[in-house]
């Protein structure tokens, strides 16, 4: 006896849907409502029930984090945590027990609109930040919504669009991060995406939502759609899609198909199941009636430090708050902060911090100010004007550059990464009149520096950092803290250097994911192409070394790698220090490294830290479509430890035995196969040479030729191999390997 | 009543695969057996019948012509036709009644061993090509073979691999060469490739073989398998493979299937009477005893004349050969010259002509020869320096690079384009020691030149060009003729920038083509990366000005495009004249530019030529996948006239109604789409701006969110549009687009 026992099929239908935007419906004593409410970096808990999803702007206050892109760029779980339980404590008190959140697509392409919601290029990052705030929200009991399930990577048609992608990539790619924290972080949700995966809807995609999902990665939880992203209640419940958000009125469709028997009453029952389990979940939560508003505000703060990066510093930074050096702040941006996105994510902040009063109130001598350019891109010569006159006067120009409001949103996608021009033209004359400039950037979305980045003498990549983003900036500008931020996505020189852009954002119905598993830096590394920063980039104030590399087996296909870092320059900063696994191939059948691990360590100057690391199996393996199973092939690899992708200071070789699995033979096998196989060899052997013939003296480009010809096809070359002597061997072949095995 | 009802269910069968390695089964009088022979570019008829197909080396000797990657280089069709002729009257001496060529599949990667048998990186060049081959050929009588149908473009696994390709890429890259043969060129036959497309063997794959090339193209000869193809007889036969070579001894597998009732007679019937309607056919072939083998290798020299690039020449060429010049002439290749690739297509040629010789024969004053390097890779250390003294004491080298025998062939790939590594320092070696350095290279597959070429004055590309390649070369050389060949594929600067480079060839069975329609110049182009040589380059003796655009609208989707070729230097020279399509977009949805005709002129000093070109809807049309069918959207598109894809000479700007397709809308239809429609946008205007509210007013941002959002969506924004509004609003557009149609 189950309280779902209780339940009518009426009543039960209607708990596969919601009963207002923002909740789940309630049965009488059965099961309350449940309220959900986005919130990836900050709840938006808008004030009535009921209020339709367009009310972006209307929610209560709420502390509005770093968005991912930010907290993502810090490469500190830790923090992660912190945040996501603060973001819980804030739910509690909002009413909410289901946060919206984290979203962990991966960056595909810079245009992506939503890009800012998302932690990066790579993977493992994006799981293992994404993990952690599952655990930091689930910490009290809130629940946390990963999300958007799966593959959608851009916004361009994204309620209808089909993502193609082939089996590998998808296991490679787009999975692991949901798959890692599925299975580490078990969240109480999960949320579908709109698009649709290989032409099936996310929302009816039975492989996704249930052999995948339940299935493969054991989740527990429910599944609730994106909001709009059910197509058709039936397909999606039998799915395993056990919510629909927000309600469509077609509760009735489901009691109809229940009726007519076209739809199993367990399936049903399964998804009515989940919603009672979440509730009884939930129940667990900490209640709050409020939270310490300055001490979120000083978190995110902290986290907003954390995550700008700092990309070039020719030593004018961090500047010195007490010089008496004069100081110009030019661009809207440091008066007027661009601190989050738009679309269903946006927090109205409980305060905001600009970096123009920080710095005022931090500076020993007064700085001055020019706004140098309208938010809205539209030329303005005497604003302009004005910010040159004041660079002109100054020792140091602090010059903030961004991408407007309206440039990226959920909902569409970018169509270029360039600042806006009259950004670019005043960062030239303003270099022009002021010997040292330092550029400030905000921006959801990668932009390209290449144009014009010799005009800086350092660059700090602030991009969307939250409410605290402006004080935060400050501190980092003034050396209050070193930059600790490291780069998520490879800053490309320029779009069409873009490993998708010949492909994105599709047309016609359909996105090709063409450039498959070499997305952001497998592309850039293996490809050995140009980039302008590179993934895992970040400088601090500091300087770090590198040695004493150790890697080695701890078990079957099991290694430990440690390393030495050490702080050799003259101030406390951190670094993260950076794990790659590495293959070299005359011929790229996978990327030339891929993240592994990273480990952020701060440390005073002089002071060293080891940091370790474990691979195991899964980390050399690669996805083999033919076994649809993972698989590691005997053979040498790398593991690299550096500061990024292309700062690699310490390497070692390590050899793998393969996961030990032997192929079967059979008349398909090619005579190459055949030779490599360890019975197969032995079999064929004999026949090699048989009448005296070597084959392989006789032409060794025919030779070469045949290596690559099936057994069987070799029937009609007359040379003896006929159909009935390839079963033979084949036969042959699978007894010595039975006997083997035994 | 027709000769196939004469036939046994037994002698049918036996019709549908071969009687040996060369030959179909012959029925009593009814049929005799057909003799097929390799040929693409010369005929390899093996002495004896049932010879096994290894015998590569063993064949009766015929005129060795260039192959594909020489005659396309000539971008002369009617010196294709001309040597199809000459194949087909060899053939028809040897006799042979089908000739199993030509090879037209495309240079996806420069890695593919076989490129050589094939024409080039563009599907329209390939197109043309090679219908005027098969038009050639079958102008006796004798029936050409159009291979190796389809999407076969590597080596690697070829029997086995699956090429993983999107619809939109088969359909404008690896079919419309085909497509344009077939239409235009009627082959007698056709061959199936090894590999599996998208999973189904080309030999089993209904699709292919049976409703895209009979039933959307009109094919209406034979299809018969590469030699091996076939893995299972009754679903090739289902297929449409009609027969199957050589033999495997299976014909009792399709009497027992037709006798249990799997596989209908009626099937049977059709390969059978299509068997019988290609021995009709080549029974009206011409008959002769032999050929003028003078002729034929003069025909074979003009060619290989037409068919080296002059990729470079700083005024070095042409050597005058009346000068009392001394010329060191060093590389083992201009001695034992290279001139075809290994494997299938390989010919005992009639003669051979080899460079050095020629050069003896046609310099007044004797030139010097030194080896330089060994053939087969290994470091000569003698053999380099005595080709240096030789450079030292002479006025010009000619040096001689190129692939050894063993580096290119039918059954596998390269792994490196890279010249070998000796021959690469003997050049640098020789420049050091000459001060005038003319590079001739030898090679099937595409060399890279980057690293090497600023040692040389002068590079001449001589692809292998058959057995009169080395006295054709020596023509070249001396301005007996000027060069006029272009390129058909880059020549891009390394391996790791050709688009399918990371995926290529593929592993675990598949290759997944993820560069899409962006092969060759189309990527290069669309995303402006830099390349060594582009495609259609190629230099003359001559310059040549381009003058007078004229591009007219002649009817609907019709366009007529004339210029004016002017040879402005000082000596006969051919001129290639290339006409591109061109789309600029923001995002790129489909190549930059597309090659749609090509004219080859030739022009005395001083000389002018109009050359014409014709414009269809297909020309700029895609391959639209939601509609499985060619589309043409309204809008400006360029043609570029010009000497090169990246030399455009004149350009114009035209615009095309589209194809006048009207799209349905229904609730899945975007705002976007619907606001687009013609009576779509009027239906919902009044929506739009319902209540006094103007949403695109109200927030910009959230406008642009919306234009994405499918109309049906919005039925939970709470702003009216329900379920009910929506139905009511397709059903409005609807009859108006019926009353409007009516």
């Amino acid at each position: 006896m189950t309280e779902r026992d209780d339940l009518t099929l009426e009543e039960k239908a209607s708990l596969t849907s919601g009963s207002g935007t923002w909740n789940t419906e309630g049965v009488r004593d059965v099961v309350r409502p449940l309220t959900l409410s986005d919130g990836p970096h900050g709840i938006r808990r808008q004030p009535k029930r009921d209020t339709d999803a367009l009310g972006i702007h209307d929610s209560l206050p709420a502390t509005c984090f770093p968005p991912a892109v930010g907290l993502g760029s810090s490469w500190d779980p830790e923090l992660a945590f912190t945040i996501g339980a603060a973001l819980a404590r804030e739910a509690s008190a909002l009413g909410v027990d289901v946060v919206l959140g984290p979203g962990i697509n991966i960056k595909r392409s810079p245009l992506c609109g939503r890009n800012f919601e998302y932690f990066s290029e790579d993977p493992h990052l994006t799981g293992v930040m994404g993990a952690a705030v599952v655990e930091g929200i689930q910490s009290r009991g809130v629940g946390a919504c990963v999300k958007h399930f799966a593959v959608n990577n851009q916004e361009t048609d994204r309620m209808r669009v089909s993502a193609d992608v082939d089996e590998r990539t998808l296991r490679e790619i787009y999975l692991p991060a949901f798959e890692h924290i599925v299975r580490t972080a078990r969240p109480y949700t999960v949320m579908c995406s709109y698009n649709r995966i290989n032409g099936v809807y996310a929302s009816q995609n039975r492989w996704l939502l249930t052999e995948l999902l339940r299935g493969e990665w054991g989740f527990d939880g429910l599944v609730m759609s994106d909001w709009g992203a059910v197509n058709d209640r039936a397909a999606a419940l039998e799915a395993g899609l056990d919510l629909e958000m927000p309600p469509t009125g077609t509760d009735d469709e489901i009691v109809a198909a229940v009726r007519d028997g076209r739809l199993p009453e367990e399936v049903l029952d399964t998804a009515v199941d989940r919603l009672l389990t979440l509730a009884g979940r939930v129940e667990a939560a900490e209640r709050h009636e409020d939270w310490d508003a300055d001490e979120h505000h000083e978190l995110a703060r902290e986290a907003a430090r954390a995550s700008a990066v700092l990309l070039k510093n020719d030593g004018v930074l961090p500047l010195d708050p007490d010089s008496p050096q004069r100081v110009a702040v030019i661009g809207e941006l440091a008066r007027t902060p661009r601190y989050q996105g738009n679309g269903s994510s946006h927090v109205v902040p409980t305060r905001l911090d600009d970096a123009w009063t920080a710095l005022g109130d931090a500076l020993a001598s007064e700085p001055v100010f020019a706004a140098g350019y309208r938010l809205d891109g539209a030329p303005d010569d005497d604003l302009a004007a004005e910010a040159v006159r004041a660079a002109a006067g100054a020792d140091v120009a602090l010059v903030f550059l961004g991408l407007p409001d309206a440039a990226e949103s959920e909902g569409f996608d970018r169509t270029t990464i360039d600042l806006p021009e009259p950004q670019v033209a005043l960062l030239r004359e303003v270099a022009a009149a002021c010997p040292r400039v330092v550029v400030v950037l905000s921006n959801g979305g990668v932009v390209s520096v290449s144009e014009w980045e010799d005009a800086a003498s350092a660059i700090l990549e602030g991009w969307l950092l939250g409410q605290a983003g402006g004080s935060a900036i400050a501190d980092l500008l003034l050396g209050v803290v070193s930059p600790s931020g490291r780069l998520t996505e490879t800053i490309p020189r320029r779009l069409s250097d873009v490993p998708s852009h010949p492909h994105f954002p599709g047309s016609d119905g359909h996105v090709v994911y063409g450039e498959g598993r070499y997305v952001g830096y497998r592309h850039y590394d293996t490809f050995d192409r140009d980039v302008a920063y590179p993934f895992g980039h970040g400088l601090t104030y500091s300087r770090f070394e590198y040695s004493d590399l150790e890697a080695r087996e701890t078990g079957e296909n099991e290694w430990t790698v440690e390393a030495t870092v050490t702080n050799a320059g003259d101030r406390y900063a951190q670094e993260v220090a950076q794990l790659y696994v590495a293959f070299d191939e005359d011929r790229p059948t996978r990327p030339r490294r891929e993240l592994r691990g990273f480990a952020k360590v701060g440390l005073e100057p002089g002071a060293s830290s080891r940091v370790r690391f474990t691979l195991t199996a899964r980390d050399i393996a690669y996805w083999s479509v033919s076994r649809h199973d993972w698989r590691v092939d005997p053979g040498r690899f790398a593991v690299e430890v550096g500061a990024s992708s292309r700062d690699i200071r310490l390497r070692a070789e390590l050899e793998t035995p393969g996961d030990g699995h032997v192929g079967t033979l059979d008349g398909m096998s090619t005579l190459e196969e055949w030779l490599n196989h360890p019975i197969g060899a032995e079999v064929l052997g004999g026949l090699m040479t048989a009448g005296g013939r070597d084959f392989q003296q006789v032409d060794s480009v025919l030779f070469n030729l045949a290596l690559g010809v099936p057994l069987i096809k070799f029937r009609t070359f007359g040379i003896g191999l006929t159909a009935e002597v390839v079963d033979e061997l084949v036969e042959t072949v699978r007894r010595r390997q039975a006997e083997a095995s035994r």
